[in-house]
């Protein structure tokens, strides 16, 4: 069992920043002396404790693989292993000049390798039961109850609809299977290889030790890391400042340049996410510290917004790559069209509830 | 020619009505010595004036019809017509109680079928326009110059996306010329039927006599128009507080209810046009009169809303239907479910900027 590290170094206030008024909801995170903490007892503390939750979700997953019965652990120990090894990966890249660069560098490529890896499965999973559930929507009768006057005596009356959607239904679900089997077995092949076994190396020693540079080590967590911190949090910033602005709605949708502002949208998801990973090194719980509660409640809601837009970027991608699958019906290819569309439309919608509740001042 | 009466019986602005400051712009309207206007003069003056027009609509109908050279000509002349019937129709209806009630309905309705069967070859005309123009917007690349970063990586990259855009508007020409078409005849045989001339008798009866009943005639306009008017606008208020509330984006898209709220939408967008016209009648120039002003032009601004209402949900419709023919490619059916959906996220557009502008208070 790794000790658990204190890494309550919190900023103080800026006298521009207003105080947040009331007190964290919950028992009082424990706090060390102010401005004690170094930054080596910091940053290393907080590898080490994701260390350890690594190697705790491999022993999980080693020891619930591969049967049906312990099938929801296993998943388990794949959320706990992708979570630490994106905290990890996040960590050394943030605070990589406190850090053997060249080291850092390289073991936080692995570990995205890994969390790419191991995130397949889930994902297609989650984007099986998106679709399902959109076209659950699209599809299922409104129910009498709500007064609606009838009125829709221009609209399809036909069985195709309905029969065009549970056959869409059944190919995104043959197909979305057949590619989370796949990634299934692409995560237990990763975590049989070599490659794996190096970098799980590297975790291990992580847990015990982190090579943090001796002159950085023993200065305040405060000003050596809390600058690194920060220029994530101004690259997060600038990444939503130049995001493209004005919606076209469904603009491009059937072409192959509908999705040309997606990658720009997901580098702000990575990047608020690095940005909640280097508070987290910072101060160790940043939701009740009174100066990082409020930056770290609008990156889990932002985060929130910007998860909903990838997955239902990447569900619109898979709805269109099913309208493509040779010689399926046309109810079938214009069920998907819609079930495109209106993905596409989600995609804009969390574009717009981001852009909400984003504090741009 | 039939002489301009002047309609100026304007309300006197309520102590709570803040005046609205800037004058009118162009120059003022002539305006009649207040309060002396009677309900008589007021609503004979509109119906002899509309009936006019109509007549005049006609003539020139009856001069340009049946030539490729003046199609624009009788199109316009349609588009006369079209209008002054539905402001006689709209004003029989709204000042019947001044009026013989059954003579009101009975001319009210034969315009209400008159201006509804000339609408059509315009409507289909303007729906293709519709459906043509988003299906360009869908499928046309974006342009190099505005800086994506790319990303659509995961996005169709076939040609089957564009293909099937085209193909789906060469099915739309198709399906809506040949509706076009059919709408055209339909108008021309209306135009020269018995039930249109017993009607084009009335209306020209009305031209130069409008039955206004001798115990309203000589009443102020304000006392025995306004309550009407007002009437027609409280229907209107209330018809919009009592539409459906909550927008499930493109929910029930691809069942048959998907349109059941529509038809209370398109109540509303009557409701709109008939408060419209009633003030017309009341002040010969609403938009220009300080007390008549701000609702005339909430209500033109909430007509152009209802009105990309109602064309949104018929072009769904006509996508959805053009989806349903037998024997299309996947990739057409899949482009027209795209385009259905699409014009599905319009109809809530429209809904939401009717909901953002009306004055609720």
């Amino acid at each position: 069992m790794v000790p658990r590290h204190d890494l309550t170094a919190g900023r103080r206030p800026e006298p521009s920043e207003a105080p947040t008024g009331a007190p964290p909801a919950g028992p009082p995170a424990p706090r060390g002396p102010q401005d004690t903490t170094t930054a080596g007892e910091a940053l290393a503390g907080y590898l080490n404790r994701q260390a350890a939750e690594l190697l705790r979700g491999l022993r999980l997953h080693d020891e619930n693989a591969g049967s049906a019965e312990t099938a929801a652990q296993a998943a388990e120990a794949v959320r706990l292993l992708r979570r630490s090894a994106r905290r990890i990966s996040g960590a050394l890249h943030t605070f990589r000049p406190l850090l053997d660069s060249a080291w850092a560098d390289r073991v936080s490529a692995e570990l995205r390798w890994l969390s790419g890896v191991l995130a397949r499965e889930h994902a297609y999973a989650a984007r099986l039961d998106r679709l399902l559930a959109a076209l659950h929507r699209l599809s299922s009768p409104a129910g009498g109850g709500d007064g609606g006057p009838g009125g829709g005596n221009n609209e399809p009356r036909t069985g195709r609809p309905g029969a065009g959607a549970a056959k869409a239904g059944a190919l995104l679900e043959r197909q979305l299977t057949l590619a989370r089997t796949r990634a299934h077995s692409a995560a237990l092949r990763a975590l049989g290889s070599g490659r794996f076994h190096a970098v799980a190396d590297e975790v291990a020693v992580l847990a015990s030790d982190a090579p943090v540079q001796d002159r950085a080590a023993d200065r305040p967590a405060e000003l050596a890391l809390g600058p690194l911190a920060e220029l994530t949090h101004r690259r997060l910033v600038e990444a939503v400042e130049s995001l493209p602005h004005g919606s076209q709605a469904l603009a491009h949708t059937l072409t192959a340049e509908e999705g040309r502002h997606d990658a720009a949208w997901h580098q702000v998801r990575h990047l608020a996410r690095l940005t909640r990973y280097g508070l987290e090194v910072l101060v160790g719980d940043p939701g009740s510290d009174d100066t990082t509660a409020p930056l770290h409640g609008a990156l889990l809601l932002a985060g929130h917004q910007l998860d909903r837009h990838r997955d239902a970027a990447e569900a619109a991608a898979a709805a269109a790559a099913a309208g493509r699958t040779p010689r399926i019906a046309p109810a079938t290819a214009y069920a998907l069209g819609v079930l495109h569309a209106d993905q596409r439309h989600e995609v804009e919608a969390a574009r717009a509830a981001f852009v909400r509740l984003w504090p741009t001042a």
